[in-house]
């Protein structure tokens, strides 16, 4: 990735691991897990959702969440998402779950937030709506993690008690 | 790193970043963010830190972190690192710090442990040693993630204030 050649896996000198090695420059190219960041976006009690528009789980809804990029900080990462897939401003608040998805090779983490002024419908979004707790659309929730964010950010209830630990096995 | 061939760098349709691309395959090579896993191993009050034998920072303190594997949680990972480090056990807690590094496209994540019968040397390390808050090397700690995870673990003395996020400006 750095010299453009061609890539093996073996163990370097002092690791225990397999990782995949440059046979030209002899740089290590590690594969670490992804960090997917996020945030339940609030409004006076009612929470945004976005219907996915796209793979996986097309049609199912969502807290906004995706990759973290380089050159951002994880808050700004759930930011950015929330802007690209609902065209909304939020503020972000506390970081209070944190889901690891360890078959996919992702940690997931989510924020609190305040949602500010308008929102709409990103090009990976079918659909965006505010929901009162009561009309969440819980069999149709796309993935666990998700959920799992959901159900603590109610139980939490605005109280700050620190960040709830999860493992899904799989990577929905 | 899937077939082995050449990559190039380009956007992807519809997306607005450069990536890496295999020209022969079509794999895209996502670059993100590395999460580093950390503790702050605590028994009776006294922290245990690692004197570090390999660089960056040779010769500095620090608590036991480093790079999170796949096939591991965050708290996995974090216990890990303080197993190779410090040749000892902890049982981890609340995770209460989280510093984004984004010269260095890393975050590092802490998380409080209590640390369990006996420690030594580990390979990548110089010396081991448990000190009380005011004993602490603060002018020779490695890594200003790592002196914020101390920071802000002694100011909450215990208590769950949920996660300090921080943000530094070089990958020190």
């Amino acid at each position: 990735m750095t010299c453009g050649h061609i890539l093996s896996r073996r163990s370097p000198a002092g690791d225990s691991r397999e990782r995949f090695i440059c046979d030209h420059c002899g740089e290590i190219h590690y594969q670490n897990p992804k960090i997917v960041v996020g945030c339940v976006p609030d409004r006076d009690g009612r929470i945004l959702l976005c219907r996915r528009a796209i793979e996986p789980r097309r049609g199912f809804w969502t807290v906004p969440a995706g990759f973290m990029e380089l050159g951002e900080t994880i808050a700004e990462g759930a930011a950015r998402e929330t802007r690209e897939e609902a065209l909304a401003e939020v503020e972000i608040g506390r970081l209070f779950a944190s889901v690891d998805v360890i078959e996919a090779g992702q940690v997931h983490l989510f924020f609190a937030a305040t949602l500010k002024g308008s929102f709409g419908v990103g090009v990976e979004t079918l659909e965006v709506g505010l929901f009162f707790p009561e009309e969440i659309p819980w069999t149709d929730i796309a993935f666990r993690s998700g959920r799992f964010a959901l159900e603590k950010y109610l139980e939490d209830a605005g109280r700050n008690n620190g960040v709830h630990l999860h493992r899904v096995r799989r990577g929905e």
